[in-house]
């Protein structure tokens, strides 16, 4: 038996398990993320990130001495990033006195983010460099073919601005839209938006290989991106999912995302071992 | 903000969040417990369960000096027993040394319940009187109609052995079935059941107000007992279920369920204030 320290929390409803190894001693087994994020058998989570002192993760190359976010998927493969766990990773850090805030440079597998304490629960942070295509794709769902635009945030992405007479709340997202796979070879996230103003829009995402989510943090940047492209402008742009309410920042360089972040609970967990399983 | 010490235990994937309240002095408020069982917002689970010591509890008339049950359902409504759950809390009064092992008198809504450690994270619980009707019924599931047996554990069942040419994996649990509101005027829990030999059957059950779940200990018992009642016996059956595997004995007075219940983790979690909800 493994007995591990975690904390519990949620950004928008995308939830996660953290743990904390500094020095990157203990071994974190797809098994492990996997039991770690059964919701009935486990904790329970959309994903494990685990904080590491970056000069112990040997793929790092930039400045050690900060916190690695080392975040698993719930199926237990690793992921570069994640929009709403950088949040609350922050917000980690700061509960567990592993940083100072209100300002922390994170290291991530997509390289250096920067996470901001904005108020107890609100979290800023860098997500990413956003391309809007400018030809545009299409998606269609239940027969229905929608324009699309192609957005990339490090991960691929169709937003579909919904026509005025389609209602974005009865749409059937419990199967997956179809995209055009020479655009999106490997897959896409596919994201319908209802425009309230310019500045103002409600989201709902089928993530490739989740189906619908309660919010998606790359998704939500690349609904104000493409909302941005479609205006001709920069600047903020708030966007509401199932799971909430996010407020993006567009400019020339870094995108960034502010939303709750927030700690449920902490504990610690007992992990059966490998040869039990 | 209100911070609880908690535990997370399941049993065949039935789960809970479990509290310790001897004087019963904390509300745990209906709004509590859904943030309690929220698998995103909170911790997770399919119920919570308090414990509080018997003369603590108003409505408790029997020997005041063991442990009361307090089961609430994941919507926040107050459940007079769960078969699952009386297990994961035997295991949790001995985890937190609360009880001497491995005999454990139990206060429940329901009446007085054994429960007993038959090793580490295996339990056998006293479930309640069972009564199989001799009257069939029929359910109805995609437009097939199936006999069944109506049995009283307490609460409703409805439980059809399935004819050879019907697989049970491939039936679609998605959507409730049909049944005969005169014999199930307030509804009914409903197990689809194949039997391997005399003793040994497989299950997968439609609870009533819930859908389809891993595991219903009561519907367990209600399928022993319309097994034994075909076959003119009583004694031990197993049944498995998607969450596992479950033994059950009957006998003329209470039935027993045996499996596991397993504590998962510790911790400390946060609850919104009720203002600020």
């Amino acid at each position: 038996m493994r007995n591990w320290e975690f904390a519990k929390g949620h950004g928008t409803m995308n939830d996660f398990v953290l743990l904390k190894d500094r020095t990157n001693s203990t071994e974190l087994s797809p098994q492990d993320v996997r039991y770690l994020c059964d919701r009935r058998a486990g904790i329970g989570g959309d994903g494990v990130i685990r904080a590491v002192w970056a000069k112990y993760m040997p793929s790092w190359t930039g400045d050690p001495n900060m916190w690695f976010m080392d975040y698993r998927n719930s199926d237990g493969s690793v992921a570069e990033m994640c929009g709403n766990g950088l949040r609350v990773f922050g917000h980690f850090l700061l509960d567990e006195n592993l940083a100072d805030g209100p300002d922390i440079q994170v290291a991530t597998r997509a390289g250096q983010r920067d996470v901001a304490e904005m108020n107890d629960e609100l979290f800023r942070a860098g997500i990413g460099h956003v391309q809007v295509a400018s030809q545009p794709t299409h998606v269609s769902l239940d027969g229905v073919e929608y324009e699309a635009t192609t957005v990339d945030v490090g991960n691929p992405h169709a937003v579909v601005f919904l026509p005025a007479d389609v209602d974005l709340e009865s749409l059937d997202l419990s199967h997956p839209p179809r995209f055009d796979t020479r655009v999106y070879p490997a897959g896409t996230n596919i994201e319908f938006v209802r425009v309230h103003s310019d500045r103002s829009l409600s989201m709902r995402v089928f993530e490739r290989g989740s189906g619908e989510t309660m919010s998606c943090g790359t998704g939500v940047v690349a609904t104000a991106a493409a909302q941005g492209a479609r205006l001709g402008e920069q600047g903020r742009f708030g966007v509401d999912v199932p799971g909430g309410h996010l407020e993006v920042e567009l400019d020339d360089s870094m995108a960034h995302l502010t939303g709750p972040a927030v700690i449920v609970a902490h504990g610690s967990v007992v992990l059966p071992d490998e040869a039990a399983r």
